[in-house]
C-alpha cells in the first residue's frame, strides 16, 4: 500500500488526526501559539490537508529514530517508514549534496548511477524480475503496474483488498478502496475479503485458513468477468496495512496467483511499505509467501524521503507494454534519485537493517505480547518484522473494536513523547512502523510507555 | 505539457532518439566503448526506455548552461527547461544538502517551509488562486487537476489540443493525445485544433484567427455532452510544445474559456513547461493571454530537478474537492522538496531570470527570424522568451514539414557541441529550451553553429 492510512481512518472517525480546517480554528482557540499562527498560514495557502494529532506537532529536526519540535521536545519516531534508515542519515545526505552539486538531469543521456542502481536492485529480486522503470511516487508505481498489467493481459479489471489503499491518481484511487465511502467503486474493480484470522469470516490458523480466502478470488474474478472487464491483475500491499496489519496464513498468496493466473491476470505485489526488508525476515515481503509476483512495485524508504520509487517486472511484460505504449518520466531515474536509493540500499545491506527489523522486531512482538495479557484492551498482536499491529478490543468475547481507545493511545503516546499511528478497517489497530535502525532500548522506551497508557485507559 | 516529447515524435519516425533496444544493438556494433557497454547494461536492467539521439551522449557533469560528458566535451544546453536557474545551481544545492540534513518527513506535521513556499507561490499568481498542493511530478499535478475538475464541475469530460503531452499516468495518458496512434482515444475525451496560423485550417494573423480557433471548442463540447460525459476541464499548454511551440493569436484563450465554463467546464493551464518565467513577458503562461484559469499546474522548474510539483487553485474548488475526496501525497511539499523549491523562486526573482528571458530570448528570436530569411528550410520561427521554435520545410510554397531535417539538425548541433530538441506534430520543429541564465554570447554560440549545420543542409 502506498501511503499510509492513518489519519484516513481516524478523520473518518474524527479522531487523533484532525482537518487543518476545524483542527485549525481548535488551536486557534488556545491561544496565540507559534504553532497556532503556522496552523493559520498553512490552512490558507495549502488547504484542507489532513495533520496528525489534534494538536499538531511542529517538527523541525530528525536525527536516528528522534524527532524534534520547535521547543526542542524529543519525539521517538515509531511511524515513519520512509525513513527507514534513520532520519538524515549521514550517507544519505552526502550522496544527495554531492550528486546534486555534480549533475542532475534526465535519464535521455547515459549515465552511470542510474544502471548500477538497476542492477543492484534486481539482484534482490527472485525470478525474471529484472527490469526496472523508474518513477517519483507510490502512485505513479502503481499507476504505471496497472497500465502494464491491462497491456500485457489483455483485460481491465483489477482484484483489491477490501480496504485497500494503493494511491492517489485517478486509476489508484479507483483501486484504494477505503475511499469507496466518498464514492461509487468503479466497475472495473472487485474486491475480495482480506485473509483476517483474527475477525474474518475464517478465524483462527489451521491449514484450510489460506485456501480458504484465496476461495474469495472466485467471485471476484466473475464479478469482473460478467462486467465484461477480465482480470488485468490482482494488487495486493504485502504487509495488509490498511487492513491492520494482517500476515496471511500460509499457500493463501499462493492459492490467489494460481486463480488469477489462470483468469489470464498478473500478480502486483505492492511493496511500497512491505519492501526494503521491512518485514526482517525476507528484503521483500511478497517472500514471506514463497511466491514470485509478475510485476513489483516499490516506493517510501526507497530514497529515505528523496521522491523515488520504481516498477519492476519481466523482460517480457516489459517489452509488451512498450511495443504497445510510451512511458517517460521526467525525474524518474535521475542521477540524484538514484544517489540516494543508492545510499539507502547500502545502509540497509551494511548496517544489516533487515536483520535488525527480525531480531528488534521479534523482541517488540514478543513483549507485546506479553502486555497483551496484562491489557483486556488488547485483541491481537501481530505484523511481521517493524511492521506491527496491536488491535485494541473493548471486548475480548465478542470482538468489539475499540477504535476510540486507539486513538487516545496514539495521543497520549504523542504526550509521552512517542510517535505511532491507528489503521485498520475499525480504526482500532495501533500501528508501530519505526525506522529500521530501531533498537532493543528503543522498543523498551515504546514498551514501557505504552504499558503507562494502556494502564491509564484499562 | 508536462513532458518533452522530442523522443516521442522522434521514435515514430525512427530518427535523432532511438529505443535502448535497437540502439544499443547499434552502439555495440561501433565497438566496445564505455558507452556502449553502459548502453548493453542499461537495456538489460532498464529496458526499453527512451535516450536521445543516435549515438547517445554520457554526461557526467552539470554546470551552468553548459553539460559534460564522460570525456569532458562540453555541450551548450539548449534543451533543459527543468534547471532554468542552470545546472547545479549552488543555492539550490546548498538548500537541499541544508534541509537534507536537517529533517525530511511528510506534511503530517507542521513545518514552515511548505506555508513560507506556498504563500510565496500563490503571490505570483492572480485572482483567487491561493491554494496549493503538492506534489511529485507534473503528471501527478495534471491527474490530480482534473480529479478536482470532475469533482468540481461534476462532468467527467476533458478537452484538450490534437497532438498534446500532459503526463504519463492512466488518466493523463488519455488525455495526451500525441499517443493516440499506441490505442484508441478515449471517449470521455474530445480534441480541437491547436491555433496554428502557420499551417491550421486559419492561417495568417489577423482578428479573426483567435475567435475562429476558438470556435473549435463547440464541436468538442457537443461530442463530450454527446457522450454523456459533459465537459469536467480544458487542459491546456500555455506554450503548446507539443504542437510546435504556437503562440495563441489574440482573444483565443478569452473565447476558449467563455466557452468553457459556458458548458460547466473548469479551466486547467498546464504549466509545466511555460511556468516560472519561461515565456519571458510574464510569470506564467496564460497571464501573457489576459486569462485566469481556475486551475494551474506547474512542475518540471519548479525544484530545479528535484521532483516537486504543484496544482493551485480557488479556496472554492479546493474545497469542494476536499469534501469529496481524500488526497495526501506522501513525498509532496517536504521540507527538502520545499526548500528546493523555495531557492528556485528565490533565484529567479533575484537573478531576473524571467526578465533576462524575455530579453535574451527576443535577441534569439530576431537572429533566428534573420537566419531564416538566408536559410530556405525555415519556413517559421516563433515562441515566446526562451521557449522558441524553427519551423523547417522542404518548401516553404507547399509548408511541406521537412522531420528528416530537424533531426539531423539536433544531431548534428550534437556533435558541434549544442543540445538541443524536435517536437511539433510532423516532427518538423527545432525547439529552443534552454536555462533562464541563457546570455547573448551562449545565443551567439547557438546562432553560429546553427548557421553552419542549416548552410550544410542547403
Amino acid at each position: 500500500m502506498t501511503d499510509n492510512n492513518h489519519s484516513l481512518a481516524d478523520s473518518r472517525d474524527s479522531g487523533a488526526s484532525v482537518l487543518t480546517g476545524p483542527g485549525a480554528a481548535a488551536i486557534l482557540g488556545r491561544g496565540k501559539s507559534d504553532a497556532g499562527e503556522l496552523m493559520r498560514r498553512r490552512t490558507r495557502s495549502v488547504g484542507a490537508s489532513l495533520l496528525f494529532y489534534e494538536e499538531p506537532v511542529h517538527i523541525v529536526r530528525g536525527e536516528g529514530c528522534f524527532l524534534y519540535d520547535a521547543k526542542g521536545k524529543a519525539f521517538l519516531d515509531c511511524y515513519n517508514n520512509v525513513v527507514s534508515v534513520g532520519h538524515c542519515h549521514p550517507q544519505v545526505v552526502n550522496a544527495i549534496s554531492n550528486q546534486a552539486a555534480l549533475l542532475n538531469t534526465h535519464t535521455r543521456y547515459l549515465h552511470e548511477e542510474v544502471v548500477q542502481y538497476a542492477e543492484r536492485l534486481t539482484e534482490t529480486l527472485p525470478g525474471e524480475l529484472s527490469v526496472c522503470m523508474f518513477v517519483c511516487s507510490g502512485t505513479e508505481a502503481n499507476d504505471l503496474a496497472m497500465r502494464i498489467a491491462r497491456v500485457a493481459s489483455g483485460n481491465h479489471g483489477a482484484i483489491v483488498m477490501e480496504n485497500s489503499y494503493h494511491g492517489n491518481s485517478s486509476l489508484i484511487n479507483g483501486l484504494s478502496s477505503c475511499g469507496y465511502f466518498l464514492g461509487a467503486q468503479p466497475d472495473y474493480v472487485a474486491t475480495v475479503e482480506p485473509p483476517n484470522i483474527f475477525r474474518g469470516s475464517h478465524r483462527g490458523l489451521d491449514e484450510t485458513s489460506g485456501p480458504y480466502y484465496a476461495t474469495k478470488i472466485d467471485a471476484a474474478i466473475d464479478q469482473l468477468d460478467v462486467a465484461g472487464h477480465g482480470v488485468a491483475a490482482f494488487m495486493c500491499d504485502s504487509i495488509f496495512d490498511t487492513q491492520g496489519t494482517l500476515e496471511a496464513p500460509k499457500d493463501y498468496f499462493k492459492e490467489v496467483y494460481r486463480r488469477i493466473r489462470a483468469a489470464g491476470g498478473l500478480c502486483i505485489a505492492d511493496e511500497v511499505q512491505a519492501g526494503f526488508g521491512r518485514t526482517g525476515e525476507a528484503m521483500w515481503g511478497f517472500e514471506n509467501y514463497d511466491v514470485t509476483p509478475d510485476i513489483v512495485t516499490m516506493g517510501k524508504p526507497m530514497g529515505a524521503g528523496h521522491p523515488v520509487a520504481a516498477v519492476v517486472t519481466t523482460p517480457e511484460i516489459a517489452e509488451k507494454f512498450s511495443r504497445h505504449a510510451f512511458y517517460f518520466n521526467t525525474f524518474g531515474g535521475n542521477p540524484v534519485s538514484m544517489a540516494a536509493a543508492n545510499a539507502v540500499l547500502s545502509i540497509i545491506q551494511n548496517e544489516k537493517l533487515q536483520r535488525n527489523a527480525e531480531s528488534v522486531g521479534g523482541y517488540l512482538k514478543m513483549k507485546l505480547k506479553d502486555l497483551s495479557r496484562k491489557h483486556s484492551l488488547i485483541g491481537d498482536v501481530r505484523g511481521m518484522g517493524l511492521f506491527l499491529g496491536v488491535e485494541l478490543v473493548s471486548s475480548k468475547k465478542d470482538l468489539m473494536p475499540a477504535p476510540k481507545e486507539a486513538k487516545t493511545v496514539a495521543e497520549e503516546m504523542k504526550k509521552a513523547g512517542v510517535l505511532l499511528g491507528v489503521t485498520g478497517m475499525f480504526g482500532n489497530v495501533v500501528k508501530i512502523r519505526p525506522p529500521l535502525i530501531f533498537s532493543r532500548d528503543n522498543a523498551d522506551e515504546l514498551l514501557d510507555k505504552l504499558d503507562i497508557v494502556l494502564e491509564k485507559l484499562s
